[in-house]
């Protein structure tokens, strides 16, 4: 079987569609991975996150070796078996929500030591500790484990974390390269950072196409520098990765990040926002997000979104959403997050439609016009 | 159409079972509600609800009509359509819940005025506005509206507040036969009221049939008098009911309440155990109650229940449920309700099919020394 193809079907400008053929299944690209932080998308069963369209998800590193343990996942057979996912599934490599989430933290070349949130345990995570522990979960996609600075650092604390995150992609392949039974089936990524510095990014994309990774992923954005700088950053740094591999932009995003994302040649998301704002009450639509709090739609007979084929907006009407938003409902939390993630998920298949059939700069420029539009009337 | 027809198929001992034909579809007895206080069965759809076997649910009154209030939920087209259920809902009167959860509740001959736990804002319910309520919501099966009064209260004080019960059940009566429309199509039930006292349960027994209903509900029990008293009471008030009518025991109960109403005449049963324990962890099985936060479940590889067909054993681990209830995950919520209410619908056809088949004694002891056999040993 096929362990990892990717297959570029059509271009449009720096745009591409296509799929990437894995064991556990073919991923549409550009593609939209659902958040399942804890062995779950929050709110939905599988057969629901399937049924909305996702091809894969992503888990945290972080988050399952603390809870319930990485070890232990392994020996109920996998996060596959044990959360009920057949696809594939990417699981990050803690980097990010080791500095975010964890208490005392201490970065070493070896790599972070830190408490756990959840107990104040103390643990560690290195590049062949965090490739173990997507090893031991049965991730089809691993990440490289990298370090992560504030966007406030200095260039050169900058420069620094990014060439140890380098070094640390490539210890990360040599413990990837060491599992053999899960590397014959199983993919790796790298991460590019280098902040917002074109010259520092194009030094991190040469040194890991040096190491060689089955897909390249664009990290330290979306943490905090705006849309304009990230966007700035994706002009270049996508053109920096290899033409013939899946590019990753890491955590973004809002639709219209997503969009402008792809227009630059990215060809994979996760981010948690349809996920999150669904439990708090926000609905994404072409019309731009709404919050169904809002006391305007108390009586609204109409479905969160018009037109909408997904469940939620097939049985319900905004009058009943609000209400249940309102009160603290968990069946708000479910019909919010399902529609989020159909929203997502039609959204990405009219991205792919549109660079298919050679439309993307008209598709892209209608969608961002209708979208921002009532946005900003909201 | 039929607007209201119990037919007992078959009876051993007192126990009984049937069907109740209504408009909106046909109640099999004894029967278990699964309550959707706020418009919403927790953490369920109501698809899931209906696969569960449940042939009509209950709605609260008091809850309803302080959000999202009587009147707007007309204006939505009713209940039904609100949050998506096409059975036969029963709804309560309020009578409970505005002087177990309101603030301030004064009770005077006309009713009851009180303060919303919401939002402090006054309201009244008496006997017409509850059944205004009802039929504004558009309930199935109304509740006549009743006095409950502690169980501490002296004989005298159980006397009056039953005796304004009856009074109160008549104006019941005359409110939901003014509204011919909707009396032409729901049901309405009278409530028995009188304690632990079986002159005062006879009296107003009495009462209630001179008035006349379609079911009659013993009502002002499982409020704390504990199951020895109740089930000594379930001895003789069902029995001073109409022997043609369904007789419901409301806020009831534990799968061995159940078992041991039944045994006594009860047809309809409702209550929140099985959403409520399932959100905090708390499985029904044959062989007890389990708490899924336990550690001892962290590993193990069974379902929730072996040979339980629901969605939730069929797809999952205890493993898993457990991680998801230990991490305060919704889909734990979601997947130990969805169990419990399959639970309680397996026992209540468990209980039809012996009774059906006239072994119904031996098949509620057998149930009951596996039941509580376990549920001491945990």
């Amino acid at each position: 079987m096929t362990r990892f193809a990717f297959t570029i079907a059509a271009s449009d400008g720096a745009a591409r569609t296509g799929s990437i053929a894995m064991q556990r299944g073919t991923i549409r690209t550009p593609a939209f991975m659902p958040v399942g932080t804890a062995a779950t998308v929050k709110a939905m069963r599988p057969s629901e996150v399937c049924a909305s369209g996702a091809d894969i998800i992503l888990g945290n590193t972080y988050h399952l070796m603390l809870r319930p343990g990485a070890e232990r996942v392994a020996r109920l057979s996998g996060l596959h078996t044990f959360m009920g996912w057949d696809g594939p599934i990417l699981t990050d490599s803690g980097g990010y929500q080791v500095m975010s989430l964890a208490d005392l933290a201490k970065v070493s070349e070896e790599g972070v030591s830190f408490k756990s949130h959840l107990d104040g345990t103390r643990h560690m995570l290195s590049p062949e500790r965090s490739v173990e522990v997507q090893r031991l979960l049965g991730a089809d996609i691993v990440m490289a484990f990298d370090e992560l600075v504030p966007t406030t650092s200095s260039v050169d604390q900058q420069a620094a974390a990014m060439e140890r995150s380098m070094r640390w992609a490539k210890r990360s392949r040599a413990a990837f390269d060491g599992g053999k039974e899960h590397a014959a089936r199983a993919a790796l990524f790298g991460i590019q950072q280098g902040a917002l510095d074109e010259g520092l990014r194009k030094t991190s994309a040469d040194a890991l196409i040096d190491i060689g990774f089955d897909g390249y992923a664009v990290g330290g954005l979306a943490v905090g520098e705006g849309q304009e700088a990230m966007l700035a950053c994706l002009d270049y740094a996508p053109g920096q990765l290899p033409e013939d591999k899946p590019r990753y932009l890491m955590g973004v995003g809002k639709p219209d990040d997503i969009v402008e994302a792809v227009r630059r040649g990215i060809d994979m998301f996760d981010c948690v926002l349809p996920t999150r704002s669904g439990r708090t009450g926000q609905a994404f639509t072409a019309d731009g997000p709404l919050n169904l709090r809002n006391a305007r739609f108390a009586e609204e007979r109409d479905p969160i979104e018009s037109g909408c084929p997904c469940p939620a907006c097939s049985s319900f009407e905004r009058a009943y959403v609000h209400h249940l938003v309102k009160s603290g409902e968990i069946l708000g939390s479910m019909l919010m997050t399902e529609h989020n993630l159909w929203f997502y998920q039609r959204l990405m298949g009219g991205l792919r439609d549109a660079i298919a059939g050679q439309r993307f700069a008209a598709h892209a420029q209608q969608f961002l016009e209708r979208y921002r539009q009532a946005a900003s009337a909201g």
